[in-house]
C-alpha cells in the first residue's frame, strides 16, 4: 500500500475509542487554545478587509465566522477563521517542525460544524486525525521543506483540513486519496510573506482548500493517487530531502498532539526564550529602560534567520524581531497582544532598547534557549540563561493558564459574560450534542461588530 | 526598483496604444482559440462534478460559466471556466516554457467581464498584460521549475490572472505588488496530477486565486513586497535555477504572445509531431492496422519523461501517451476530441497499434520533431521524419483553421447557429462595447444542459 493510501485508509478506518485518553484531552486543550486565538484575532484589520472584499462572493450564508456577526458560506468561513486565528501568531506550535497545527484543521472544522450537524465527539475525533495527518506530513519533509522557504503550516495544513472534513463527510479510502491529491495541488504559502497580512491568509486558505478537496473527493472528482510519494508529488517537489516513513510509522499509536505547545507570547516561537528571560530579569531587577546601555543576546542561529529585523514600521513586523522581544521583556515584562501593536512599535522606551540590542547566532544554543546579558550604564551586567522556554513541552501552560490566555484575547471581541459561557462550553466540547452550538456561541452581536469596525479603520 | 515592483509598474502604466498591432492581433487569436476550448470542454464530467459540488458555495450569481446554463459568482466562474477550457488539453502553449498561457488569464477575464462592464478593448489589453506577466515569470524559472514537477501553467498563471484583473480594477503599483504577493502565496499545482481531473482544476484555481489576489490587493490587504525576487520568494523557493532578468528585459517591446502556438491536436503538445507524422503516413499510404507489425519512434527524451504510458484505462491518460499518438495518426489520421475518449482508448484497432509501438529517446531529436518507422507485415518499412510539427510557431494554424477547430468543439455544447454567432462576435472582441456580451452569448439554454448532463453520467 502506498504512503498516501495508507494514510487515507487510517483516517477512514479510525475510531475514537482507539485513540488514547491523553491524546483526546490534549486535543481539547488545542481546540480551546485555538478558539481563544480566533476570538482575539476576530477584530483585526486583516479580517475586516477580507470580510468586506469577499462578502459578495459568499454563497449560502449558513456558517459562523468565529467572533464576528457576519455569516458566510462554510468554505469562506474556513478561510476567515484561519485569518483571524493566526493573525496574532498566538496559536500552537509543533516545535519539531514549526507547524502551527490547529489553525488549518480547526478553522475548517468550526466552519463545517456551524453549518452542518456534527457531535462534539466527532468534531474532536476529526480534529485529532487532521492534526495527525498534517503533522506527520510535516515531519516527513522537515527541515528541507521549511528551509527552502515554504510556510509549512499552510502547505501541510491543507492535508490536515482535507482529512478532518473528509472524515466527517464519510469519504471512502479512494475518495480520501483523491482529496489528498486535491490538497497537494493546492499546497502553497511562502515564508516571504511573513510580516504581512498574507501570512495569516495562508493557513486560512489551507483550511478552505482542504475543505474544498474533501468536498470534491466525495463527489469523485479524481486526482493523482500518489499525492505524497509520487515522483512529482508533494514530498519530491517541495523538499530536497524527505523521509515518508515518518508519515506511516507508528500511525495509530504515536500521536503528534502529545508534542503540541501553546504560546505564552503573541509572536513567533523562536523569540519566546528571549521574552521569557528578559521578563524574568524585569521581575528580578526592575532595570529602568534609561539605565540600559546594551543588551547582548546569544541565540540559536535560526533565530537570526527568521527574526533579524531591528527597524520596525508595522505591528506585524514586531512579532518577528528578536530586538523587540528583548525590549518588551525588559521594559514591560510580558508579551501579550498589546506588546505587538503599532503603539508598541512606536513606544520610545521600546525603541531605545531595541536600538541597543545586538544578537549573535551560537550553534551551542538550542531554539528553546537564550543567553542574555544586559549591560547597565553603571557598568553592572545582568545575565540570564534560559534553559527551557515557558510554553515548551517541558514547561507547558496549565489549563488555568490557557483559560487566562483565552479570556485575555476573547474580551477584546466579546462581552465578558459571553466569553465566560464560551470558555465553559469549549472545555466540554467532546460532550456537546452539536459542536456548531459552540461556534455560534462566539457570534458577535451586529452592533458590537460595527462599533469595532469603526474604531479599527 | 525590484523585479516585482518593475513588473507591477509596467502593468499599471501600460496603454494599449503602446502595444504593437501584431501583438494585439495575436491576442485576438489566443482569446478566440481559448473560447473554442472552453466551449468544447463545457460538457465534460469534470466540470459537471465541480458545478454540482460548488453550487451551494456560490455567491452573487451574476457571472457566466462559458458554455453552461448555470450562473455563479465571478470567482467561481473563473475556476469553472478554467476547468472547462483546459480539460481537453486543447488550449495554447508557449513552447519555450510549456505554459498554457490563455487559460488562467482568459478564464478570469471572461468571468469578470460577464459580471462587470468592461469594453472589448480593455479586455484585450488586460489579456495581453496577464499573458505577458505569466509568460515572463515562466521564462525566468523554466526549466528548473518545470523539471522539479510544478505544473507551470497554474503556478505562473495565478500571477497572470492577478495582473489582468488588477489592471481592470485600476490597482496602484503598490496594490499590484501586493496582488503579486498574494498570487505567490497561492502558486500551486503539481505535474503528479496529470491524467486526472485535478489537472484542469489547477489552472482554474489559478484563475480564481489570481482574481482573488487582485480584489484583495485593491482593498489594501498587504503581502510581502518581493514576491518574485525575495530570498524566500517564488523564484528562489520553486526553481533551483532562475534568471529574473527575463521578467523585465525588453518589457513593453518584446511580447511573448508572438511565440504562442495553438494545438491542432487535443492532447499534450510533445506528442503532436508523432500524430502529425503518423497522420501524414496514413494519408500517403493508407496502411491497414492489421498490416502494421511494429512502429518505432525516435523522440526527444522529454517525450518519454512526460508521455510514456502504453496501458491506458481512462480517456484522460490517452492525452499523455506517445503510443496512443502513433496509433490515432496511423489508424484515423487525426487527433481531434474524439480520438481521446474512453471509446478511443477501448478501440481494438488503436489498442493493437499501441501494443506494437516502441519509442526511444534521442538527444538529436527536438521536441518539435519525430522520426517514425512503420514496419509492415510484408516486410516493407514506411518512414517519416517530421522537422516542424503542425501548429508550432513556424507552421501556425491559420485563422480559418482556428475557426474550424473552434466550431468542431463548440457544436458539442451549443446549437450551430449560436456557435456561428459566437464565432463572428469573438473575432471582433476588441470592438465590442461590452465584452460580457460575448461571455453571455455562450450560455447554454437550461434544457440543452440538462440533456447533456443526462448523457454524460
Amino acid at each position: 500500500m502506498s504512503v498516501t493510501e495508507a494514510l487515507a485508509a487510517y483516517v477512514v478506518g479510525s475510531t475514537l475509542e482507539a485513540i488514547p485518553r491523553d491524546v483526546r484531552d490534549e486535543a481539547k486543550r488545542a481546540i480551546f487554545n485555538y478558539l481563544g486565538c480566533a476570538l482575539g484575532g476576530s477584530i483585526e484589520p486583516a479580517l475586516d478587509v477580507a470580510i468586506r472584499t469577499l462578502a459578495p462572493f459568499s454563497g449560502n450564508a449558513n456558517a459562523t465566522v468565529l467572533g464576528r456577526a457576519e455569516r458566510f458560506d462554510a468554505l469562506h468561513a474556513a478561510l476567515l477563521n484561519g485569518i483571524g486565528s493566526h493573525v496574532h501568531e498566538y496559536d500552537d506550535t509543533l516545535p519539531k517542525n514549526y507547524i502551527h497545527p490547529s489553525v488549518p484543521v480547526a478553522s475548517a472544522l468550526f466552519a463545517y460544524a456551524s453549518a452542518n450537524p456534527v457531535s462534539g465527539r466527532d468534531f474532536v475525533h476529526a480534529f485529532i486525525l487532521g492534526f495527525e495527518v498534517e503533522s506527520r506530513i510535516g515531519n516527513a519533509v522537515y527541515p528541507a521543506h521549511y528551509s527552502a522557504g515554504w510556510h509549512i503550516t499552510s502547505t501541510t495544513g491543507v492535508f490536515g483540513a482535507a482529512a478532518a472534513i473528509g472524515k466527517l463527510l464519510g469519504l471512502t479510502t479512494k475518495q480520501m486519496v483523491w482529496a489528498f491529491g486535491l490538497a497537494a495541488t493546492q499546497a502553497a504559502g511562502l515564508r516571504e510573506m511573513f510580516g504581512s497580512m498574507a501570512k495569516s491568509f495562508q493557513p486560512g486558505r489551507a483550511a478552505q482548500n482542504g475543505y474544498t478537496a474533501a468536498l470534491l473527493g466525495r463527489a469523485d472528482f479524481t486526482a493523482g493517487e500518489q499525492a505524497l510519494e509520487g515522483p512529482r508529488g508533494f514530498a519530491a517537489v517541495t523538499a530536497a530531502e524527505h523521509d515518508l516513513s515518518k508519515v506511516t510509522n507508528g500511525l495509530g499509536s504515536d500521536f503528534e498532539l502529545r508534542d503540541n505547545a501553546y504560546k505564552p507570547y503573541a509572536c513567533g516561537l523562536v523569540v519566546h526564550p528571549t521574552i521569557d528571560g528578559c521578563s524574568q530579569l524585569h521581575r528580578e531587577f526592575h532595570p529602568s529602560p534609561d539605565a540600559i546601555a546594551g543588551v547582548r543576546l546569544r541565540v540559536a542561529p535560526l533565530v537570526l534567520d527568521l527574526c533579524n529585523k531591528s527597524t520596525l514600521t508595522r505591528a506585524l513586523e514586531s512579532k518577528y524581531s528578536i530586538y523587540h522581544a528583548a525590549a518588551i521583556g525588559l521594559v514591560r515584562g510580558k508579551g501579550g497582544l498589546q506588546e505587538f501593536t503599532d503603539e508598541a512599535v512606536r513606544d520610545p522606551l521600546l525603541e531605545r532598547v531595541r536600538a541597543v540590542t545586538t544578537a549573535v547566532g551560537d550553534d551551542s544554543i538550542s531554539e528553546d534557549q537564550v543567553h542574555i546579558e544586559v549591560v547597565l550604564r553603571n557598568g553592572e551586567t545582568l545575565s540570564k540563561f534560559v534553559e527551557q522556554s515557558l510554553g515548551n513541552v517541558h514547561r507547558p501552560l496549565s489549563n488555568e493558564q490557557l483559560t487566562e490566555k483565552f479570556v485575555d484575547q476573547a474580551v477584546l471581541a466579546l462581552p465578558h459574560p459571553q466569553v465566560d459561557a464560551v470558555v465553559e462550553q469549549c472545555w466540554r466540547i467532546d460532550t456537546l450534542p452539536d459542536a456548531g452550538d459552540l461556534a455560534r456561541a462566539t457570534s458577535a452581536r451586529a452592533a458590537a461588530t460595527t462599533r469595532t469596525a469603526r474604531t479599527t479603520h
